[in-house]
């Protein structure tokens, strides 16, 4: 049985700012009150708590699965790198050499007033070492002594790790100082077999995004200006939140031969020749919850996909007096045991001087897809109350009968038969739902005139036809807030966005449409 | 299927140092041969392979499923803890404000020749971060925040995580300056209950380095000296490694009010009074993988419990010619599946250009503990080669007998259904022959005459009286370069090892045995 949530900050006494009033306090108070993170004393640094580290756990299972599947192992490279590391891929220095946490010391001391400890003077690193904001430059040290033929290619790496990037504006999930992730990084013999690496590893992201976490996403490949910094091509999986801004779910990296240059690693081929190795990187990290929030919750809390949601189901036991509690509390114990036995998560709610409408608000506001409520007329007449966190919407319907559907009275046999189809069909409908949100917020837009208008009237994902420069971007981002997203592989957009056509504000030919939005 | 280790370094060209030649040269040859650790560009930091790291892997789900099946939740704390943080706990600060990594900029710049980028020194943090050697003192600054009342408590987190500690001498798994670990922290409302958590977690890491690593460990308290820095009492788990010496492989510390009063974290107990709150920590780290190798590991490489293996089974098909191979693959396919199907690992080695023997050899080297060969006569007679790892010892066996019961050849039905067990025989022969191995070097001894001539011969875990002090410890420590290791819960010892006697350094009285012996 899953453990309940503990400590304070959340629970039933606060209210949620609804998403119409203030979006971004809306998600800061989902964060907060269902307990998946809290603000740590060290800035921009973010404490996971159980509830919000629980996804993560689950996201972990879901990629890690199809990481192995698709060939790859774990292994794990150091937290530091020198800082002469960096310079050695031109553009990945301009990248990464920022903002960034540099370790120059090694020890510390008491302070001669034994007030505490201050940095040991006499401890300086000959050379300083940063915290990794990503690893390729280590991770290309070591390849170089592993890879000596053809024969030790492909090399299939992924990494589960902590990184740091000294960001100014933090957002707990979606931008903070550190924050966990993975990153893949392969190495191989060809070109070839590294740029469909990088698709593969795209496609692995879109298929774990839409089936677990039920959002649908943009794949395409980035503009010259967004590339990851030493890559030849990147691509992303773009995903739409509720506020209509595009949020960045995965990126997946061809790196050509120039990280292979950077650090000499070369390998004989087959015919003896020495060549440099082909690269690719891909990372996902703990942004993925950010999104999940943004993507599915309301303003009754968090919503979460029945896959990704470590509790399925919350049983609530009712009962006025302790003769109705002993008769109602075996019967929730063998409702839980039963549900367990179909490998579901159930938790069993049996806090005493608490209300069940408490209970039923908090589980709804932490988001479990669904509740079952056990009173003692329900264990006389041998049913179930099935409550959901959800339902499809009904346009038009009034609020009674949205939640009368939300709650039915079932035989017990045929109410614990169908608590794993509900979920399916939950799941599916979260992800339709998000896909409707996001049709109904794509727009094929041809002139800077309909533009403007579009992201006056609330925005959303532009398709337009683009062939400017980094210049022409600013201009866009200058004016509107909107960037390029990602140049989208083909037979994603609404009809007519894979013709031919002119840019929209150069007036240039274009052969593709690019999706332009703001963005988190 | 698990994938075939990749990348150089290793393989069937290189030979392993013999123990009785050069222990630890022997656990370096394996280290690298097995290719599951390197070292890195950066001082004192180890690359974990992916063989290694599948190890880590399987060590962290024993664990896991453990943690959470006694009530604990998974959450992540910051890497960075300021340095005033430190010195809230006084013993706190003594053990751990010393070799460390101090993070003391945020940003790079460019050199002025243009030549790389050095440490921007209008970066300066106002206050140095170190990163994390433990997280008590974030943690509890954390908890702070959670915990009102009670109701509040238990809280039962536990943080999977690397943490660095600068150390001068290391050496790959057993003692490195960045290693991954799990740290369990928890608060209590009462003494009893964070005592009872405390020794509840000794018994988990029992129960998994005993079933899972078939590693004997012997649960007691450290002495005051060797208590964690802050700890009230400090419990261990300690195991014999071949060379006879001791290995720390778990701690649990019950670190009473100590953080609680540092960090100022109380709460309302049910008569509505202030208290603080109780505190446990528990932790063991990749090192288990270092006590992995050096417990079972022989001189012809690796060997691995079946219950930590990845790769259960290799299979190996043997042919001369094309027509051979032909035949042989599938049959070798067949036996993949059916294996598989019993949730098994198989890897099939069907690499072509190199001898069955070199195949043989490298398995064995990297310890994986049944090979299965299939050649074309086995294919006709329906039966199949089954080679273990490891068998029992039969002493005064010569080695042409041990070889042939290593291998057998079995029709292919039984040899198929007999592999499962053949494995669990292994995990327990392992966990035996360590178990014989700690009691034929475990020794009662009461003069000082008999421990010199312990110590001299080799040594082992001497089990003696003790009421020394610490200067007491230290003498031992010059003379013998023993240790106490712990105080070992009673009826773990050899006969007679509970009762009351004198201090065999002082002669003062001393009710239970101590265990002492060189250690990692």
């Amino acid at each position: 049985m899953s453990q309940a949530p503990k400590g304070g900050g959340g629970g039933g006494d606060a209210k949620i700012t609804p998403r119409s009033v203030d979006y971004s306090r809306w998600y800061q108070d989902i964060v907060q009150q269902a307990q998946l993170a809290d603000h740590s004393a060290v800035r921009g640094c973010m404490v996971i708590r159980p509830n919000g580290y629980a996804l993560w756990e689950n996201i972990q299972r879901g990629l890690d699965t199809r990481f192995k599947a698709t060939g790859h192992r774990n292994a794990y490279f150091p937290l530091f790198i020198p800082v002469s590391f960096l310079s050695k891929e031109a553009q990945h220095v301009e990248g990464f050499a920022k903002e960034c946490a540099v370790v120059t010391h090694h020890r510390l001391r008491a302070k001669e007033d034994k007030s505490g400890v201050e940095v040991d003077p006499g401890s300086k690193l000959e050379e300083p070492l940063i915290v990794r904001p990503t690893s390729e430059t280590i991770i290309w040290s070591t390849y170089k002594e592993w890879i000596q033929s053809y024969r030790d290619l492909p090399i299939l790496i992924n990494q589960w790790a902590n990184v740091v990037r000294w960001e100014m504006r933090t957002r707990v999930f979606l931008r903070t100082a550190e924050f966990l992730w993975q990153e893949g990084h392969t190495a191989h013999a060809t070109e070839a077999e590294a740029v469909e690496e990088t698709k593969r590893m795209l496609e692995v992201y879109r298929d774990f995004a839409e089936t677990e976490l039920a959002i649908p996403v943009l794949r395409g490949a980035k503009t010259p200006g967004e590339r990851f910094a030493g890559a030849i091509e990147s691509l992303s999986i773009e995903a739409m939140m509720q506020d209509r801004k595009a949020l960045q779910a995965g990126t997946s990296h061809f790196l050509g031969q120039n990280f292979a240059k950077a650090f000499d690693v070369m390998f004989l081929n087959a015919k003896g020749q020495r060549e440099h190795v082909y690269a690719t990187s891909w990372g996902v990290s703990t942004r993925l919850i950010g999104a999940l929030i943004m993507a599915h919750s309301d303003d009754t809390g968090l919503v979460l996909p029945p896959r990704i949601a470590s509790t399925h189901v919350v049983v609530v036991p009712i009962s006025k007096t302790p003769e109705e509690r002993a008769k109602v509390l075996p019967e929730c114990a063998k409702v839980v045991a039963e549900l367990q036995g179909q490998g579901l998560g159930v938790h069993l709610d049996d806090r005493e001087g608490m209300t069940p409408g408490a209970k039923y608000y908090e589980w709804e506001m932490k988001g479990v897809p669904l509740r079952i409520e056990v009173g003692p007329r329900d264990v006389d007449s041998g049913s179930l109350a099935v409550a959901r966190r959800i339902v499809k919407e009904v346009p038009g319907e009034d609020e009674k009968a949205t939640r009368s559907r939300k709650k039915s009275f079932l035989p017990r046999a045929e109410a614990l038969a169908k608590i794993r189809p509900i979920l399916d069909e939950m799941q599916k409908d979260l992800f339709q739902r998000a896909l409707d949100f996001r049709a109904k917020n794509s727009r094929v837009i041809d002139t800077m005139e309909d533009y403007e208008k579009f992201f006056k009237d609330g925005g959303g994902f532009a398709w337009v036809h683009w062939a400017g420069d980094k210049a022409g971007e600013e201009e866009m981002a200058k004016r509107f807030r909107t960037s390029i997203r990602n140049i989208p592989l083909e037979g994603q957009g609404p009809a007519g966005s894979d013709t031919p056509g002119k840019c929209i504000l150069t007036g240039q030919p274009s052969t593709r449409r690019v999706v332009m939005s703001e963005a988190y």
